[in-house]
């Protein structure tokens, strides 16, 4: 696009005497944007880093005064005026095969929907149910009983083990392990004998799973996943968890057996979640915690283990605080000491 | 099965009055059970959840006197008589395609043991030797010269490099990674260069690995896992690390280069050990526990870095004394100057 | 190999006596050696090794006076001539079959250079550019209009989705999943509605990533993993991630979206990264640590949240003083109330 066609797109006004018909080619943020980039300025506060951009244009704010290197152009609001270049410049949707690719492996008595897409090497075994517009990625491969839902898109590389269920409008990226055996052992005569995980994994509408997470299935019972809820990669969610609705696990989290999740919870990356816990509605756990214990609705907690925010920032003080107190502790000791008093000596 | 069977299995008294001819078509703890489910009470701290529960049965111990919701099965021991009833409502195991799906590829001078099940896209590289009764799932890609025992069941999508050995027995989750390189590079005039990993992976008799999870080849000679020992999703070994026997390592647990691990050692969850140390027999380390030392045998770690349980049961109580200890000394150095001492002001 | 010509590789003589015509079958490090194996001490420290140590020969310093189990070579500088001996006994390369497997799908439009390996059931969309002596491995799957340098290794199993670019000589291993979306909703009527994730990932040149491991594709723009940098397994790299070049990051690392590494850098194994902050070139960020601001060339950080490493040191020794802390000042307020003063008692 021109920079004339971005001005007329964003409704902004371009610095005068630029050349509107320079072309740009892509979007960047402000940090990465290089020659051919449009770019924008979303905050005063990054104001610095329009000096050194080589973007050749910057969305800027109405009353920008500042002379940059990329030429500018002014809109109301550039947040808002980005996202609609971003749309413009938005790649066509990747379009894959249609249909039933010849290699894909169909066992028997499976039901497909209408406008059903499976890709190349898919392994669909027998009774497995896939829903209308669904589609079923490349060396993906959905077990005996499976039930999936409409309009779901599978990335290559999915699987999805025996009698687990999903929801319609799933997107599950490449790598997804869905319905292996929750971890479950007994100790017998020295040895850990399995215990069998009859259960299955049960998944909502509108779940979006990430690269290689894995949702162990329930020992009896469900493992379950509720409406909306979106998880990273590299989740583990173990046996007969129960998850609510329109929850956030960001990658590599950790949820252990028999965990609840209420909705709207919202977990940052690489927090552990103990056996057997609560974690209450709409509460916010921070990143690379280890929460040890139940936690009530509309809380904040991080740390290990895991407390209330304003209880964790008030430790990450205290704890540079520690070497002061001894000093002072020793200069009190000796003040007591010169005045007689006997305080017993450290070392 | 109705509930005058359920009662009969579990040798079990039902309650007066109840209609035994009640049909139940599945088994669901007590937080998760719905209408047509049986469920049980395991423990009296439980009694509440059976208030609120909708399970159609529940198997309740024989002196259990209240009115709660669901019908009433009374027994003995009700965990020992719910066992009874998850066996009985047990699904009927997966049967898998026999024999060697006409899609896999079977390499050159690989040898097969009897009764051997290879699924569809399989992989078998040349020279490898799979033993007697071994499934080898969809998607799978054994490497040059692996060997594997006999009555392993490899779930789809196992990778196992070149010349790693895997025992009899092992069971094998989605996505498992084994004898890739280990991470080993050397600083050379500004790069790093890669250290030959010329070593193998040696896995023992009845081990089972989680879906995703990575085991290294040792730069040279054996990464090994002992016998019996069972590895969660997403667990990561180092190069040249040394298992030892009936080990249990949880979910997301990740254990650096060379280290070792005696016998009958348990590590929860999202544990991180350090390179080239050793944890000694039947030692336990606490989930999202930093190992940065050796831990003796019969041990229990927490914390990062990682202390006997105990001092860091201590350490979180003390966390939250640094303030009150903080006031405390506040006061003492206010009472000195208040008597003619001298100690430097605070600010 | 006998020990004769061993001593003669490494340039070491053998001990007196010893018949030189002993067959050497394998290398192994002291703690794992069993008959038949060389190894060698590269350490003093590790003497006490020797003394129980199965080797058939081990490789020690010159002037080396002690009587072990093994027989000795004795030479200038063991480890160098141990270097030697593992490329002797280093096993032949793996030889996979050459051109494209017949089970291999190639889309329209792809451009393949000269020597590619493509391997059996792997599945290249259209227009995906592949270079020259560039071999991908089974099962593989490369998306549309993905490109893809010279020499480079995949090995079984990797994910790259469309438009991604790859350099020149890299190693994946197997399970690798670059671009798929990054993890970005926006908040609306109750709802996580999913930001489009329309951006690519950047592959520089020599770049190897290990098992499992995850790269997500920018919102837009671009993620970019710079030349010469190493993943180990399961590290997962959010959306507009910009790694510079010669990082090493080791296994199970998390790096959140729009972070910035400069060059150099070394990153520990289980270590999270907040997102939007910038890690300086060569720092080093100790194992299982959670960064939550950014970081300064040159340092090195450790702990949650992450501090300098002396910092860190110090708290951990604090952290075992409040205890004695606590009851030092106990003992003040014990003697002040002696003397008539009047902290307020303590429970």
């Amino acid at each position: 696009m021109t920079l004339s066609e971005l001005a007329a797109l964003t409704g902004g006004r371009l610095a005068s005497g630029v050349d509107g018909s320079t072309v740009v080619r892509g979007v960047a943020s402000l940090a990465e944007a290089a020659e051919g980039d449009i770019t924008f300025l979303g905050s005063p506060q990054y104001r610095a880093l329009l000096t050194t951009c080589n973007a050749t244009v910057a969305l800027v704010p109405a009353d920008f005064a500042h002379v940059v290197p990329p030429f500018l152009i002014r809109c109301d609001n550039p947040a808002k005026a980005f996202a609609k270049v971003l749309e413009a410049f938005a790649p066509a949707p990747v379009e894959l095969p249609r249909g039933i690719h010849p290699t894909a492996i169909i066992g028997r008595d499976v039901t497909l929907g209408s406008n059903v897409n499976i890709q190349a090497y898919a392994v669909i075994e027998d009774r497995a149910v896939i829903g209308n517009g669904t589609t079923i990625g490349a060396h993906a491969y959905i077990g005996q009983d499976v039930q999936i839902g409409d309009d779901c898109l599978f990335h290559p590389r999915v699987t999805i083990m025996h009698r687990c269920t999903v929801g319609h409008r799933a997107i599950f990226h490449s790598g997804v392990v869905i319905g292996t055996d929750g971890f479950g052992f007994e100790f017998q005569g020295g040895r850990h004998v399995k215990v069998p995980q009859n259960g299955i994994v049960v998944i909502g509408n509108d779940v979006e799973i990430g690269a290689n997470t894995c949702v162990d299935r329930a020992r009896f019972g469900r493992t379950t996943i509720g409406d909306g809820s979106k998880l990273d990669n590299m989740v583990q969610i173990g046996h007969n968890v129960r998850l609510g609705n329109h929850n956030i696990l960001c990658a590599q989290v950790g949820i252990a057996g028999s965990v609840r999740l209420g909705s709207y919870v919202t977990i940052a990356g690489q927090v552990g979640i103990n056996g057997h816990i609560t974690i209450g509605d709409k509460s916010m756990i921070g990143g690379c915690s280890g929460v040890v214990k139940s936690v009530p609705p509309n809380a904040i907690y991080v740390g290990f283990p895991a407390v209330p925010a304003q209880e964790w920032k008030e430790q990450v003080v205290y704890m540079r605080q520690i070497g002061p107190i001894k000093k002072r502790l020793d200069i009190v000791e000796q003040l007591l000491r010169d005045s007689g008093k006997n305080p017993p000596s450290q070392t």
